[in-house]
């Protein structure tokens, strides 16, 4: 196992951060995270997974972004556990092969998996290998996970962690997702 | 007080959001959300308190992002609860009174108020000032308030509130902020 405190002396880059929990806020965190990144020069890749939709805000706006990228492993509806097809699979599958290409290659600067932990959950990726790619992720590659049911093997690796706590939504109100602020 | 249930159908914009809590991921989460919208055409201000550095990724990139500005009313360097100067109280009630010309103005979709809460809770804005201003607002701005210690009031008065609750964080290895990821 890759010594964590001797890997980084304050100024590079190399950590894993995970944001996780039922609140909102996580896949915007990262969203302002790789936007505040680029605005830094540093190269950005955002992979998104279980998500297919191309109206996204993030989506629309990316190209006028220096050093952002994003590209997206999900069909058009998001995948809801007990609905899972054989495409989802295999969508997981290649956006899985697409980031282990992205992390290794150490082109990008930081490179956003999100939702990949909410896909570890769904059965579409292995724990396991997730694991190992972050163990032998290039040094100076920062990675950030998002996603609900983080496994406690993901807490454990990752040396930034936050739990996005819901304490209100709108959702409970029946308000349903709104253009420019859910998506 | 207004019915909150009543004022919005579930497409229009309006309500208030609150990020809180110890962790990494409030402000992040706001330019995200802030970068969303504007890629959906919303128009997007974000008013940083207790804020003055300029190198910022946020600040170096908010040009290239159509309908996305930021102003900063705060010092170069971050305030601390023990240190605050005349000058600070002074830069708070100038950035209040901008924040407040902003969102009764109507113009602007989302208006993003980032570390006010902090900023009430170092007594540098009033709390009933900011409370009166968000039951005053036009109802189709939406509002986003981060930073720590929110006062229960603004837990209440807000439709939305997530606590980033700190899990782990790599100052706590002596890891100090870093370009691109922390500012």
């Amino acid at each position: 196992m890759v010594n964590k405190d001797s890997r980084i002396d304050g100024s590079e880059l190399g950590l894993i951060h995970l944001y996780t929990g039922n609140g909102k806020g996580k896949t915007t965190a990262s969203i302002g995270l790789g936007v505040r990144a680029a605005g830094q020069g540093l190269k950005v890749c955002m992979i998104e997974f279980l998500k297919g939709r191309k109206d996204l805000g993030e989506i629309k706006i990316k190209d006028r972004i220096p050093n952002f990228e994003i590209f997206q492993f999900g069909r058009e509806n998001f995948v809801f556990k007990d609905k899972i097809k054989r495409e989802d699979l295999e969508i997981a599958r290649r956006g899985f092969d697409f980031a282990k290409k992205t992390i290794m290659g150490g082109d990008f600067d930081l490179v956003i998996l999100d939702e990949v932990t909410l896909a570890v959950y769904f059965g579409l990726i292995e724990l396991s290998s997730l694991i190992e790619l972050l163990k032998s992720k290039p040094k100076h590659v920062e990675v950030v996970l998002t996603g609900r049911y983080a496994d406690p093997a993901l807490v454990e690796i990752a040396d930034l962690v936050t739990e996005m706590r819901e304490i209100k939504h709108p959702y409970r109100k029946g308000i349903g997702a709104r253009r420019g602020i859910e998506y």
